[in-house]
C-alpha cells in the first residue's frame, strides 16, 4: 500500500506552524521586492572579515578541536565568557554549569517543552508574541493562555489574576525588552511583580531577550533573571547557582551573525542540565568551529566597537522609518516608538485586514508580516509588523511611501 | 515556593536518556586514557586547511548571504548537490526538493517522531542499535519493538512474523550498513525483502548511513532508499520525486567534521516539507557559513581524494586492532571483522558484566562503551563496543593489550 504520507502526517491532531513564514521568505526574495518582513540584521554590519580571520586563526591553531565532535553543553571557554562577563554585565551571577549553548536562541523554546510539558498542558504568552516561539512550543501540542501587552509590556496584573486559577502551567514565556513584534519594553514595576508572582507559584519563566544589546533610547533595565536571583538572594561562592524560576536566552543573531545559529541559555544548574541531556538527542552539540569563532571574537574585544555601531545604525534607520511613517501612513494607524530591537507594530481600525493589505503591497513590491501569526488564540487581523533594521535609507523612503499608499486605500473603505 | 525542577522534570514518565555518554565523555577527556569508545573520527584527518580556505572564500565572495538568516530546508546549491552528484553516484533520482539539510544526521532522528509519534506508538529497531538514536527517540516516550542482529544485518524473516500483528508502529529505525554497534551489513537479499514489508505494510523506513563511503572491504551494496525506488518505479522528467517508503540520511560527520554538524536527509518531497516544517521550530536552519564550507569542498572535488585517504588510514586500523584482538583477547571474546565503519562489536561469554569490565579498564586507562546502553528494551551485559578510527597504531597496540589483560581475568572469573 505504500506509506501514505498524508494520512501519517495528519494523524494525532498536530499543527505544525511554520508554513505562513516559509511561504514569506519566498515574497521577500522576490527582485525588486523591499522587505520589512522577517526580523533580519543589516547585511552590510556582517564583520566578514573579522569572522574570516578568527576562523582562520581557531583553524590554525585548535583545528583538530574545532572540527571534532564536542561536548553537547558548548565550548567551555565561550560558556566562561557567558557567564562570567555577558551575564555579570547584566547583574547575574553565574558560571558554566549554568550556560547551555544553543544552535540558536530559538532552540530553548524546542528544548524546554521538550523536558516537561504533556499535550494539553499550558504556557503563558503574551498577546502578541514572537511566531517562531509558536512553531517550536507547537508540535507539543499545548494550550495557550495569553495575556495582553500594552506600552508597559506584559499586563502581569492581568496575569495575578488568572494564574491561580489555571493548573498545569508549565511555564511562562516573555520577550520583556523590546518585545518581537510589540516593541514594548516591560516596566521595572511589571518586571519585579512578574518574577514574584513566578515565585509564589512555583512556575517558571523563560526570558527570551534577543535584541537585549540593540538599545537606541531611554535607560536600561535588569533582565528578570537577575530581578529573580535578587529575590531569592545571590549565591556566593566559586560554584554555579542551582535554585532559581528564569530561564533567560540570549544570542549571537543580532550582534555577530543569524546565519551562523549561536545562541545561549541561562539557568539553575539542574534544569540546565537536563536541557543539555535533550539537546544531546536533537543535535548533539551546536557546531564547536562556529563556537569558537565566536569565543574569539569575544576573547578579542570586538564586540563593544561593533555592537555600538550597529546600534547606531539601527537608531537612526528606526527614526527614518517613523518619520516617514507619520508623513505616508492614514492618521487612523497607531504604533509606539520602540526603544531598542528590530521592530514597530502598527495597529490599523478594527474592520482593517492585514492579510489582504499584504496581497495588495506584494503587487507594489512592498512586503511585511501580518499581525495575525503572532496570536496564539486567534486575532490581530488588524494588525502588522514592520522591520526597520534591514532596509537602507532608500528602501525605507520608497518602501513606506508605497505602503502608505495601499493602506490609505484600505482604512478609507 | 519557588520552581521545584525535579518535580517537574520528572513528571510524566519522562525518560532522557544519554547521561551514559555525557558520563562517558569525561572519562575519555582523562589525561592519558586510550580512548575506544566514542565514534570519533581521527583528528589527523581532518582537513583544517582547506576548511579555512573555503571559509575566506565564502565570507570574501558571499559574507552577507553566509552571516544572514537562511531558508530551514538549506542552502539550495548544496541541496542540488547532495541530490544529483551524492544521491545519484547511489543510484537514486533525487531533486532539491527531496532533501533537507540537517544540524548533523541524527537530527532526523529528532524530527521524525516529532511529525508523527504519538506515546506509546512503536518504532522497530534493530538490537543492539545506535545508543544515539534512542536518545533522540525516548523523549517522545516509544514503544520499542526490536528485532535481532546477525552477520547479514536485520533478521528480516523475523520482522515479517512480528509486524503484521502490530499496531501503530510508525516506522522502522534501520543502519543498514557498516551497523553501530555491531558493525554487520544488511545481505541484498534482507534489504530487497525489508523495503518490499514496509511497502506492503505502508510502513515508512528511516536509513541512517553516516557511514556510506568507509568500506574498506567486499563490493557496495545499494542503499534501501534505492531499492525502494527501483520497487515503485523511477520517476521521470526534472522534478522532485513524490512516493516512497524510505527517508535516508547522509552525513558529513565522518568524511569531513563532525564538529561542524552537518547531515541531510533525503526522502519523498511531502514528508521531507513536513520535516523541514518541524526543523523551522527547533533550529530555524542549519548553520549557513556551514553548509557553504561543505558545499565550497564539494563544488572543488575535495571528497574523493580525501575521503580515499581516510579510507586507507581506517582500513589499517581495523586490520591492526582485528590482529591486536586475536593476539590479546581470550578465546572466549568473539567479533565478526566488518567490512567499513568505525566499529568492532565483541561479545563475551554469558554471565560477563562489561559495565565492571569498563570500571576496571578505565583503572588502566583505557575505556570503551559498554554494549548495555545499545539495547532499547534491555540485554546485552556481555558486550561492548570498540572505536578503530580515532586511536593512532601506538594506541591501538598499548590499548588493545591493557583492554585484554582485563577481559582475560573476567573471562576466566
Amino acid at each position: 500500500m505504500t506509506t501514505r504520507w498524508d494520512e501519517l502526517l495528519s494523524a494525532g491532531g498536530r499543527n505544525l506552524r511554520g508554513s505562513a513564514v516559509r511561504e514569506l521568505f519566498k515574497i521577500l526574495q522576490r527582485p525588486g521586492m523591499i522587505s520589512f518582513g522577517g526580523g533580519m540584521p543589516a547585511p552590510e554590519s556582517f564583520p566578514c572579515e573579522e569572522v574570516a580571520q578568527a576562523c582562520a586563526k581557531v583553524l590554525r591553531e585548535q583545528g583538530p578541536v574545532a572540527l571534532q565532535y564536542g561536548q553537547t553543553e558548548g565550548y567551555n571557554p565561550l560558556r566562561d565568557y557567558i557567564a562570567e562577563v555577558t551575564m555579570a554585565e547584566q547583574g547575574l551571577y553565574a558560571r558554566r554549569e549554568n550556560v547551555l549553548i544553543l544552535t540558536g536562541g530559538l532552540q530553548a523554546a524546542d528544548l524546554l517543552p521538550k523536558v516537561l510539558l504533556d499535550p494539553g498542558e499550558a504556557i503563558v504568552l503574551e498577546e502578541p508574541t514572537f511566531l517562531g516561539a509558536l512553531a517550536s512550543f507547537s508540535p507539543y501540542r499545548p494550550r495557550y493562555i495569553t495575556v495582553p501587552l500594552d506600552a508597559q509590556g506584559m499586563q502581569v496584573e492581568r496575569l495575578e489574576e488568572i494564574l491561580p486559577k489555571e493548573r498545569g502551567v508549565k511555564f511562562i514565556y516573555t520577550i520583556p525588552t523590546f518585545q518581537n513584534p510589540a516593541g514594548c519594553t516591560m516596566s521595572l514595576e511589571r518586571r519585579r511583580r512578574l518574577v514574584a508572582l513566578a515565585d509564589r507559584l512555583g512556575i517558571p519563566i523563560l526570558e527570551d531577550d534577543p535584541y537585549a544589546q540593540l538599545r537606541y533610547s531611554s535607560e536600561p533595565l535588569p533582565p528578570l533573571v537577575t530581578l529573580d536571583q535578587e529575590q531569592l538572594g545571590r549565591p556566593a561562592g566559586p560554584g554555579a547557582y542551582e535554585a532559581g524560576n528564569v530561564l533567560y536566552v540570549g544570542s549571537f543573531s543580532k550582534i555577530l551573525s543569524p546565519g551562523i545559529r549561536l545562541g545561549w541559555v541561562v539557568g539553575p544548574a539542574p534544569i540546565v542540565a537536563q536541557l543539555a541531556r535533550a539537546k544531546q538527542g536533537t543535535d548533539l552539540h551546536t557546531s564547536l568551529l562556529v563556537q569558537m569563532i565566536a569565543y574569539e571574537l569575544c576573547r578579542q574585544g570586538f564586540f563593544p566597537a561593533h555592537i555600538a555601531r550597529i546600534r547606531e545604525l539601527y537608531r537612526r534607520r528606526r527614526d527614518l522609518m517613523v518619520a516617514l511613517m507619520q508623513e505616508h501612513f492614514p492618521l487612523e494607524a497607531s504604533w509606539v516608538v520602540p526603544d531598542g530591537g528590530l521592530f514597530l507594530w502598527v495597529t490599523l481600525p478594527v474592520g482593517c485586514d492585514s492579510q489582504a493589505i499584504l496581497a495588495e503591497a506584494v503587487e507594489e513590491r512592498v512586503a511585511f508580516v501580518a499581525g495575525q501569526g503572532f496570536y496564539a488564540n486567534g486575532g490581530g487581523e488588524n494588525t502588522l509588523r514592520l522591520n526597520f533594521s534591514n532596509a537602507s535609507e532608500e528602501q525605507l523612503q520608497q518602501g513606506i511611501a508605497r505602503l502608505g499608499k495601499v493602506l490609505r486605500k484600505h482604512v478609507t473603505r
